[in-house]
């Protein structure tokens, strides 16, 4: 198929370089350039705006940072929408808000595009494997239709709704994720300072019915030290405001969310450790 | 060995049971003596008071419901210190404050007994089948001269340092259950909200790297309305005060479990659900 990758970060250039290794022909966009340079030697070709790799493409996939990345990309000056898409499938992998989802979905279908959003989890690893577990909201029959192609970067990959659908699925995991990550900070805070071997309590506390993902592959990072980012502090920071404001907007509180979300909001405005992984949480404490 | 078993409620009979299964005899106590019954009838002695069975046996196990029970069942009238204690061991498995083990240590030690305090986790399935993971803190020599009654009836037991650290362990295992408890709650209240097929859900967050074993096993019973306690709200909370109140004697500030401790109060001082399981906390928003 022809595709168009836009956005070649971590995660988008692990996943465009499986569509590549699929046999698809690429057109990628960038905002740093040079972050294109091993997809084109590996056979893509760059294009200079969104715009362009739409007008290109017949699927055009999108894995941008931030919603107003994904906002500018799709409805700005030499964005996607300046392109003729009708007859195009359109997917946005960036986890943003799921009323832009919706939006672009309304954009997209008024235009005669299919639209789906697709956000991911499974961290880099999962990308440059191939074994993505893929959330996505949209229609059926494009969701079937992309078969072929997610199976080449995803293992996991769902339909679990209209528009927004997939945004909101992601948003449940990260809701589950600030559990596990505030709980476990705060376990080892507290086992440290009553004195206890660290190794030891994480060996006991992840046997039981506290064990939880975050505890066995964080835990021991933490204990040696190692901040370094699985999953940017940032990021996640960013995830728990969409969720919290998405909540909100169904008029539900969720407090213990929105404690997590004050705690990696001083991890990452106050103390700008954004750059850190998500177990750097724990500096809160131990700096 | 002539064992003493005080408190034989759910966890305490079943734990007793191993013990008499293990050839040990036994001489028990219970406030509402009925719940001796099944031990007596299986060969156990029963007692008028905790003074009487610290006469008769050489090793005394308390499993008690709250701090305060403990502090009675060792302090007050007819209570474990009125006997002679000297060159006895005592075993408290209540979970309970680390500041009442280590008082319960230096009076034990005081009179010549050993002590060590020893919370366990693993539930009732863990009590019934020996596999309760027990956390022990007290001297090496008295863990040591336990472990064959220990492995009577649990799977992994380690010793975490003084009086008082079994019970900080079991404190740290509280309050990161307290993190995947909250996150759960509110991932799921998100996920409804939202309108997506929770089932699918659970299946798709439970795989990867939100998932947690509050999640697998607690997760579906919420879908099918089971609230049946495998651990009861009330001593959940009990848990939380505990870990909060110890925590800011080390002045300490634990937010997270913090709002998971208001959670719990309302679901229980407001809500009176207190006998239902911990996973009732998503009563909070779906009642």
């Amino acid at each position: 198929m022809k595709i168009g990758f836009i956005g070649t970060g971590v995660m988008g250039n692990a996943i465009a370089q499986n569509l590549l290794k699929a046999h698809h022909q690429l057109w990628v966009y960038n905002r740093t350039k040079s972050k294109t340079d091993n997809l084109v030697a590996l056979g893509a070709t760059w294009c200079a705006t969104p715009q362009a790799v739409t007008e290109q493409a017949e699927i055009i996939f999108t894995m941008l940072g931030f919603p107003q990345d994904v906002e500018q990309v799709y409805f700005q000056e030499n964005g996607i929408f300046k392109a003729q898409v009708q007859g195009k499938i359109l997917v946005d992998m960036t986890t943003s808000k799921p009323t832009l989802a919706q939006k672009i979905a309304a954009t997209g279908q008024a235009a005669g595009a299919q639209v789906l959003d697709a956000p991911v989890s499974g961290g880099d690893v999962g990308a440059k494997n191939g074994t993505l577990t893929i959330m996505v909201g949209g229609q059926q029959t494009t969701f079937d239709q992309l078969q072929p192609i997610f199976q080449a970067i995803g293992s996991q990959v769902n339909l679990f709704g209209g528009p927004g659908a997939g945004q909101n699925t992601k948003m449940a995991n990260q809701i589950m994720i600030a559990g596990t990550m505030t709980g476990m900070s705060e376990m080892l805070v507290y086992a440290k300072a009553a004195g206890l071997d660290l190794n030891k309590v994480l060996e006991t506390v992840g046997g039981g019915s506290a064990a939880n993902w975050s505890l066995s592959n964080y835990g021991p990072r933490i204990l040696k030290e190692d901040f370094q980012p699985g999953f940017y502090s940032k990021h996640f920071l960013k995830d728990l405001r969409i969720a919290l404001d998405t909540a909100a907007e169904m008029h539900l509180d969720l407090p213990a969310t929105q404690q997590a979300k004050d705690l990696y909001e001083k991890l990452v405005d106050q103390k700008h450790l954004g750059d850190l992984g998500t177990q750097a949480l724990i500096k809160l404490w131990w700096d």
